[in-house]
């Protein structure tokens, strides 16, 4: 049994033709979910990149992983999938993005500096990394891609700033798509050089490599993320007009909460609050995820080819959505289900998911669950004191009794954001914390106050009901569940459970006689 | 400067002269506070030794530390005093009992087993032992004490188990001291070769042999803990109608919370509420203290001899208190001052604390102080992403005006305890977390009632009013608290407050310019 888990980022729920978009062309993507099945309600425990992305790799928290952020490196106390399945014999193989930042102030504190294996493999988060590419980024020497592209013609120092993410204006001088007025234009790159081309061949020739023998693989694409340049055909594929129109109501700068009003001021925000932008750049991401679909069909069919997508367990999801305008705002990061929720498609070929093939599950599902469901999908034992998770194995199965859990939980570290000096706040201030039920998105605010939407009346969320007396006891009630969440985190992470049950009351087996008459 | 830091193992706040004991004797310890800084509001952050322990050691709280009880290794990524202090050049001696639970499985992980410098300091929680007595079980290859006994005549392949917590009954065969009915008897040892006289030989031996060096110690005493048989002449100095009278209520035992009534079914909550077995303890529980009142004032006569004294810092405390019966329980562990609040006094021989000398201050102060107040004493930078305590130098200095704490945490993991056992519970269900203000006392318990006492109108907490209609609205006050206290643990421990704060709003000199147009 395989495993290929693949993330695009910052791809939006809403963006697939499966889930609905009445243009966009996902044609790969949406056979993927006829043979699985697509989780209708999969969220994120963190709305940023770097959280999101430990959570799904360590299958715990951020309030428990503590990579609260983009910047904060993974520490090395933290037990990731890669590890895991090193124990059972395996290799969590990496190609493309994974953005651990490696904690080089644990790994010095642990004079694991230097180079060894471990330590290696410590400072990427347990993975192998066969092309190592988080993107957005001038990228180094831990990927091939720089020597790729020179080695087809495209003659620069930094031939991703200058081909990947530029285009040429009509006067012929590129023009970078670091300003997204310019995406628009076709990238200079051609399309089968593209980053989402070459990972793919980077996969492709791993599971070549790999053949007759068991791999676990995550493909992660750097797209549709920014920068938002598309290469030809793709940056023509929609029009302006093809996009899902902009979510944001007039209400929602009244009476704004200050937090979200800080965020509006932000580069990001002020830009995708001209109309200009986002009738540019919702077409180029468009077309950047209908090529990474194209790209998906070219994977599958090599699996399928050479025999090994029928033993291979396929997951696909995305770490965050994009505002792109949508409620005033760009980027991530916030809680609304524009970027809280995510794609999550999973598709097991072996016959006891045969039951829920093609169907949509609507319970809630989250990054979390990723680590015990590969874990459980190759019959390898969780270590349960680490993993806050679920394995979703008993919902493919179709076990519809299965308890299962009432909200989903998300939350955010905006220290490093401009938002916080604009409200004056000091670094260990910046958090909040949030529940989602089926009706309720609630957000708790470290000295701030609450957001509340009633996503039953108000799907879109354009009216925070957070401030208003009416809803002062719902709030306070979504505030105990949310206490009782944080209470039952993973803190008793060194001792198994199993050794818990064998150890209680055993004192008198230890030579302790402790009270005794 | 030196600090010496001493804990007395299971000693209760109110039995010291100076917390107003009516017969108790403890002429060096008032001393002591004489010289400094009596807290009279002292609590720990658990009621039981291991995760209590590591919160004096670590600054950070159970929750945070993660080693949540008694069996709980700390794990190998939590940083120590001792590790902070050598980043200075210091190191961090430990005389007695650290209780720390080397965390094997960490260290296997990280190819940290094997005995090299780096994995004994950390399976050692960053101490340098000295001599390592943890008590309580028959010591090991860890401590001298052994071969010491042996040497001075006690012959015997467990001297400890024979003379030391052993008695001779009236017809001289062996009595042990793991039967509380025994403990009115002179322990076989003599009173010069007893645990707490070879600990503070140990600690003499190691400032003598420091002379002219700065020194950190932590001279850990096992001692009030049981066992509790007592050398002559100390196990008659005490009888028992010169012992702090019971405290406890027949109310008590009317509808009772569950947990409790678990826990009174223990072994050793049967043992104490018989009065004999208070009777026979209690005396030879004050006769352990003034013992270890009598080494405490030869150790401060040696250090002052020798001119240490003036150039010393001395913090004495304990890891929790005992219940000898009152509440109808044995033991420690759960939310009652008797076994939360302990002595804490601080003396600092500058004269930037003269102002404070002799007073009695009433603040909150907690176990997780400790760290940063002595870091803070040597002028050693803290960790802020680590630390959760805060530097009692402010108070000591009698800055009066400073902001401080309106409440002390505390919390408890009982999934070891016979009481999960009797109430048939998971072992990740069995947490406590109990916040007590001036006034209140309140416990939140995972699946379980609250409980609440009014520490005002019944400052003997007889009256549990958790499961009272009437209070529903002041326990959901406190679980605002709570939740406001939990959402604010350090989990980004990995980066540096400051370094949060350089990287705030940095993108663009990272060469990453999303968000333009």
């Amino acid at each position: 049994m395989n495993v290929l888990f693949i993330m695009a980022d910052q791809l939006r729920w809403d963006h697939l033709g499966c889930t609905g978009h009445p243009w966009l062309k996902t044609p790969h993507i949406d056979a993927l979910a006829r043979r699985g099945v697509r989780f209708a309600n999969a969220f994120v425990n963190s709305g940023v990149c770097g959280p999101s992305r430990m959570s799904y790799y360590t299958g715990r928290y951020p309030i428990t992983h503590g990579a609260t952020w983009n910047r904060v490196p993974l520490s090395v106390g933290e037990l990731t999938l890669g590890e895991m399945l090193r124990g059972a014999g395996l290799s969590l193989a990496l190609a493309g993005k994974s953005h651990v930042m490696p904690d080089h102030e644990g790994l010095q504190r642990l004079r694991l500096e230097g180079g060894s294996e471990l330590a290696t493999l410590l400072a990427r988060g347990g993975f192998e990394e066969i092309d190592r590419y988080d993107g957005h980024h001038t990228p180094g020497a831990e990927t091939g891609y720089p020597a790729f592209l020179r080695a087809r013609g495209y003659d620069s120092a930094d031939p991703w700033s200058d081909y990947v993410i530029s285009g040429l204006d009509a006067q012929g001088r590129p023009a970078s798509g670091w300003h997204m007025r310019h995406v628009h234009l076709p990238a200079r790159v051609r399309e089968e050089h593209s980053e989402t081309a070459y990972m793919t061949d980077q996969a492709i020739a791993y599971t070549r490599r790999m053949a007759g023998r068991p791999w676990v693989l995550h493909l992660s694409y750097v797209k549709p993320h920014w920068p938002y340049m598309a290469p030809a055909p793709y940056h023509a594929m929609y029009t302006a007009d093809e996009c899902l129109p902009v979510v944001r109501s007039a209400r929602e700068l009244d009476n704004q909460h200050p937090v979200l009003a800080a965020y509006r001021q932000q580069e990001e925000c002020l830009s995708f609050q001209q109309d200009d932008c986002i009738r540019t750049v919702r077409p180029a991401y468009q077309g950047l995820i209908s090529q990474l679909d194209h790209h998906l069909g070219r994977l599958f069919e090599h699996l399928d080819a050479t025999g090994q997508l029928a033993d291979t367990l396929v997951i696909f999801t995305a770490d965050h959505g994009d505002f792109l305008g949508d409620h005033w705002l760009g980027e991530k990061e916030l809680f609304y289900d524009t970027v809280q929720k995510v794609p999550f498609i999973v598709a097991d070929p072996r016959p006891q998911a045969d039951a829920t093939r093609g169907t949509v599950e609507q319970r809630f599902v989250e990054s979390v669950d990723l680590v015990p469901t590969v874990l459980d999908a190759l019959g390898i034992a969780a270590p349960t004191q680490w993993i806050e998770g679920r394995s979703l194995m008993p919902l493919l199965r179709g076990e519809t009794a299965t308890d299962w859990r009432a909200f989903t939980y998300s939350e955010l570290d905006y220290s490093y954001r401009q938002a916080r000096q604009i409200l004056g706040k000091h670094v260990q201030q910046c958090r909040a914390f949030s529940l989602r039920t089926e009706r309720w998105r609630y957000v708790h605010w470290l000295d701030e106050p609450d957001q509340l939407f009633d996503l039953q009346a108000d799907p879109q969320q354009f009216e925070d009901l957070g401030r208003e007396a009416g809803t002062a006891a719902l709030r306070a009630g979504l505030r105990e569940q949310l206490l009782d969440f944080l209470a039952r985190r993973k803190h008793r992470r060194t001792v198994s459970d199993a050794a818990v049950e064998k150890g209680t009351a055993a004192h008198k087996r230890a030579g302790v006689y402790f009270g005794q008459w």
